[in-house]
């Protein structure tokens, strides 16, 4: 769980960091590399890799303590799947214009969460 | 309109800063004070209060450009203001289980923007 994490965090941050962060940290927590893989990759030393993800990790979650946005949309996720349990119960009405609010509102729902 | 910008800018991204930059930013764009009261109240120059709220506003502006919650909130509220209208229509619905789901609608609605 700790990769779907680091990922999680690398989406919502990751224009913080700089090119070479980013990299290191994409490469280890999306593409899965070891710390050697990464290290040989980058001509640099294993120590080298795990101190620049060390502190990228803690960048990161500097961030989401301070700033919250993945706090937040899990938040508002929760919120949207009950509106959208509703909007889909209003599919069964006997009132063709509520069957039909219930769609525009599944589908705002959806354009909030692309 | 600048104030209420950087006091935007402030409430999503505040926690990022020094509690010195966070007072400084604050009693400018929130307390409206100028620079020489604010210089005079920390007891330092005009131009160290200048710089700071120069350096503090960039620091702002790069994280929202990097990390855009402020832009995201903007597009969220829109979506959420058309799913309150679809459901307050609801209320004049035939279908009582649909007046009663517009409401469960609307309740979760404010549930987020709380």
């Amino acid at each position: 769980m700790e990769a779907l994490e680091m990922a999680l965090l690398l989406d919502y941050y990751g224009g913080m960091l700089t090119d070479k962060q980013r990299e290191c940290f994409d490469m280890r927590y999306n593409q899965d590399l070891s710390l050697g893989e990464i290290a040989e990759m980058l001509g640099v030393s294993r120590q080298a890799v795990n101190d620049n993800l060390s502190r990228t990790e803690a960048a990161l979650r500097r961030m989401e303590e301070n700033i919250g946005c993945i706090r937040r949309d899990r938040k508002l996720r929760k919120a949207l799947d009950s509106i959208r349990n509703a909007a889909g119960e209003l599919d069964g009405s006997s009132d063709p214009s509520a069957v039909h609010l219930g769609h525009m509102i599944v589908d705002a729902v959806r354009s909030i969460e692309e």
